[in-house]
C-alpha cells in the first residue's frame, strides 16, 4: 500500500520471489545485492521497512543491522531478519543490535505480510505526531534511546496463575525487572492503578485463543493500559491466530517458545519503545508549556492569552457568567530602564508578575502582553469584584518595594489598570477579543491621563 | 479493565443487566436512573464512556447527547445509545447531536463489549498526548470542533466496482463530499499518493471476511491512511466478524445496510475526527515551533540551540567531521538602546539577525541566546572555512547600515565574534556543550580586548 520495503539478499532468487510478494501487497520495493549496498540504499531512499536474508555475505547480520541504526533517519525503522535454519547465537545478536524481528524460514506469507503491516502500523503511528513533511523529525524527537536501562513492571498472564508463575520463574532468573503473574482463569482484573505494568506478556493457544484475543482488545483499549506493548507468546502450529494478534496489534508475537535469552531480549526491546515514547510525550508537553509563557516573568504569553480569552467568551455564551478583562501597565517603566539599566527593569517586572500572581485567584488567568504590559483575566466575576481586585492589585504594587540590582534603596513602582466587563445578554454589541482588549486599553488611557496609580472602568462595559 | 462507564436507564432492571455485563469484563460501572440525573453525574465524575437508554423520560435521547456535549471534559467522550426498537428519525437525531453509536437491541454482549473497547481505544488513543495529569487538555487542545463542513474524499471499496459505485450513486445524491469507487477484485491500489482519501467505506460480508480484514489492516498500517478513518460496512449476521473488526481498529463498523441518511452521518463523524486530529497536529507543531524560536528575531532560542550542539557533538563521535561554534556579539549595543530607544534597539537585533542568516548555509544553526548575544553552529566545516565565515559574517556586518525608528541617519553597528572548532579524536579534552561554549566565550572576550569588530578563534581548539 505504497509504502517502501527494501529487500536485502545476496541470492537473486530470493529477492524476487519476495519482491513478487511484496509487490503483490501493492507495496513498493526497492532492493539490494549486498549488505554494503543496502546501507548505501537504505541511506539515500529512505525505507519504511527493512526486509534482509540474516546470511549476507561479509557482514555479519547483528553488524548489518548496527550500521542501518547508526544512520540517523534509520534509527526507528522497523528490521526484520529471514533465517534459513534457526540459529540462537545470531538471533541474539540481531535482536541486540536493533532488528525488530528474526524469522525462520519457511514463514507463512500471511505471516510475514501480517508482521510487516503490524510494524509499519506501530513505526507510523507512534513517530507521526513529530515527523516532519520534508522526513526527519521536529529537533531531536524521536532519537531511538538504545540504552535505557530502566527495570520495569511485567506482567506475565496465562491459562493458570502456575503456568504464569512457571514463565516467571524462567524470566525472573537473570533479570533487574519487577514480575507480577496472573491466571485468566481467575476472575481479577489484571491492571491496579497503583502498579500499572510496563509491558504485558500474554501465554495462550488455539485452545483459549477467543479468550487471548479479548485480552489483548481490552489492554489496548483501557487508558491505564493502551500504551502498554503487548508480547504474545503463542503455542505452536498457531499462524492465523498470530496474524490476528498482530493486525490487532499486539507488540510482538512469538510462535513457539522463545528461549530465556530471546525473551528477555525481546521483552528489552518492548521496554525501550515504552520508554522511548514517554520521553517524547515529556519532551512534547514540556516544549508546549514552553511555547504560551514568557521565558522572562513565567506569566503566560499572548500566544495564551489570546486563545484564552477567545474560548471564554464563546463559554459564556452558555451560561450566566460575566468576566473581567484588565489591562495593567508599569508606570514611568522607562525610567527604570533609563537610570538602573535593563537588569532592574527586568528584575521590576518579575518583581511585579509575582505581586499579582499572588493577588489573583487560581482560574484567573495573568499573561505579559507587552515589555511592560499586562493583561489580567478573571472570569466569574461582576463587576463590583473586579472593582475590588483592580484596586487591589493597584495599591499591592504601590505599596511593595522591590529590591533591584544597581541601587541600595528598594524600588517604588506604579501600575495603572483600564477594566472592561464582559457578560451574556449584556445587551452591547457582541463581544470579539478585538473589542474587550479595545475597551480595556481605552480603560487603561484614562487612567494614565487621569494621573496613573489607578483602576477605570470601560464606560460602555456591561455592568 | 478500570475504564468508568456511565449507565443510564430509566429502568432499573435494564441498569442491573448492563451493570452485570459490564463489572465481569472489568469496567467501573457508575449509574443515572435519569437524564438530568446522568448529566449531573457524568459532569462530576467525568466517566471515560456513556451507554444510555435512546428512551428517558423527559428527555429526547437527542437533547440528552448534546447536554453531555456540552459539559467541556465530555466534549469528546464516546457515547453510545441503546434503542429498544429501531426508529430512523431518532437514530438520525442522535448521530447528529454527537452520539459515536446507536445500536439497536438486542445487541449481542460481544457485539457491545467490542464497541466499548473500540471506542475507548479511539478515545484513548487520539487524545492521550494533550491529556494533562488532573484531567482537562492542554490549553483548548481536542476541543471538538461539531461545525466542520468542509467536504471530504470518501474511498468506497466494495467486492466488485460496479457494486462499490452503486453505493456511490446512493450516497453521492444529495452530498458535497468527491467519491472515488474500486473493487476489491481489481488488482490495483486503492491509494494514490496525490488524492489520499480522508475516510474509507469498506463494503464486504462474511464470504471475502478474509479479504476485508487484511485490506483494514493495509489501510491501518500505511503511512498514507493510516490516520484515515475506515467504516466498514457489513452483511447481515456477521457480528462475529464485526468484533474482529472494531478490535483492529475500524472506525465505525455498520451490520446490515443503513439507510443513505445514517450512512452520510457517520461519514461526517468520521470526517470531523479526522479534521479534529489533523487541527491538533497542526496545533501542536506549531507550539512546538513557538517554543523554539525568539518571538523578536525569530532565530532560534536557547532552548533548541543548546540541544542541537549537544546532538551535534554526538553525532560527530561517529563521523570525521568537525564543526564549529560561534557566539557573536553586537559591540556597544547598550549605547543604541540608550540614545535611540528600545524599539531601534529591536530593529537593529532584527536587521543583524536577517543578515547573518542571509550569509549562512542551510545547514547552519542561528541562534538568539541573549539580549545582543548570538550563537552560530556551522556543521561540516574546517578552521579555515570557519574563519572566512566568521570575517565574512562581521564585514558584512560592518559594511551594511541599519535604518532604525526615531532617528533619520542609518545606524552602522559591528559584531565580534569568538569561534572554537570541535572535531572527533582531537586529542583535546572530550567536547560538551558548555566547554565549547566556554571556549568561544573565552576567545569572544579575546576579540571584544583587542579592539572589537573582530574574530577571534579560541587557541586550545582543535585546528
Amino acid at each position: 500500500m505504497s509504502d517502501k520495503v527494501l529487500i536485502v539478499d545476496d541470492l537473486a532468487t530470493n529477492r524476487i520471489v519476495l519482491k513478487v510478494k511484496l509487490s503483490a501487497a501493492h507495496y513498493e520495493v526497492v532492493q539490494a545485492t549486498s549488505a554494503s549496498e543496502a546501507l548505501a540504499i537504505a541511506a539515500s531512499t529512505r525505507p519504511d521497512l527493512i526486509l534482509a536474508s540474516a546470511h549476507l555475505s561479509g557482514m555479519a547480520a547483528a553488524d548489518f543491522v548496527a550500521g542501518l541504526r547508526k544512520i540517523k533517519p534509520l534509527s526507528t525503522t522497523p528490521i526484520i531478519l529471514l533465517q534459513t535454519h534457526s540459529c540462537a547465537h545470531d538471533r541474539h545478536a540481531a535482536l541486540r543490535a536493533g532488528a525488530d524481528d528474526i524469522l525462520t524460514k519457511p514463514v507463512q506469507e500471511a505471516v510475514l505480510l501480517a508482521r510487516l503491516r503490524n510494524l509499519l502500523r506501530q513505526h507510523h503511528n507512534s513517530y507521526d505526531l513529530t515527523r516532519q513533511p520534508g522526513g526527519g523529525h521536529f529537533f531531536g524527537f524521536a532519537e531511538a534511546q538504545r540504552e535505557f536501562q530502566i527495570p520495569g513492571r511485567i506482567a506475565i498472564v496465562a491459562r493458570s496463575k502456575p503456568e504464569a508463575l512457571a514463565l516467571q520463574g524462567m524470566m525472573s532468573h537473570s533479570s533487574q525487572h519487577q514480575f507480577s503473574a496472573y491466571g485468566t482463569d481467575q476472575a481479577m482484573p489484571i491492571v491496579s492503578t497503583q502498579q500499572i505494568p510496563d509491558v504485558y506478556l500474554l501465554r495462550f493457544g488455539q485452545a483459549d485463543a477467543e479468550e487471548g484475543l479479548r485480552l489483548l482488545a481490552e489492554l489496548k483499549a483501557a487508558q491505564l493500559t493502551h500504551s502498554c506493548p503487548v508480547i504474545a507468546l503463542l503455542d505452536k502450529n498457531t499462524s492465523s491466530l498470530a496474524v490476528t494478534l498482530l493486525d490487532m496489534g499486539a507488540n510482538d508475537v512469538i510462535i513457539g517458545l522463545a528461549d530465556r535469552e530471546e525473551l528477555a531480549l525481546r521483552m528489552a526491546n518492548q521496554l525501550r519503545h515504552k520508554r522511548n515514547s514517554e520521553q517524547m510525550r515529556a519532551q512534547l508537553l514540556s516544549g508546549l508549556q514552553a511555547a504560551v509563557v514568557d521565558p522572562l516573568t513565567g506569566a503566560y504569553n499572548r500566544r495564551y492569552a489570546l486563545p484564552f480569552l477567545k474560548q471564554l467568551i464563546e463559554d459564556t455564551h452558555q451560561s450566566e457568567e460575566s468576566f473581567a478583562v484588565m489591562v495593567a501597565d508599569l508606570d514611568f517603566f522607562k525610567q527604570v530602564n533609563d537610570r538602573f539599566g535593563h537588569a532592574a527593569g527586568d528584575r521590576v517586572l518579575c518583581a511585579v508578575t509575582t505581586q499579582l500572581r499572588a493577588h489573583l485567584r487560581e482560574g484567573d488567568m495573568l499573561a505579559r502582553i507587552g515589555g511592560e504590559e499586562f493583561l489580567i483575566i478573571t472570569p466569574g466575576t461582576n463587576r463590583f469584584r473586579a472593582q475590588q481586585t483592580a484596586d487591589r492589585l493597584c495599591q499591592m504594587i504601590h505599596q511593595t518595594p522591590i529590591a533591584v540590582p544597581g541601587t541600595s534603596a528598594p524600588l517604588h513602582v506604579t501600575i495603572s489598570i483600564g477594566v472592561t466587563m464582559a457578560r451574556h445578554n449584556s445587551g452591547c454589541e457582541a463581544h470579539t477579543v478585538d473589542l474587550l482588549l479595545d475597551q480595556a486599553d481605552r480603560a487603561l488611557y484614562l487612567a494614565k491621563a487621569q494621573g496613573r496609580n489607578k483602576v477605570t472602568f470601560c464606560a460602555r462595559s456591561a455592568a
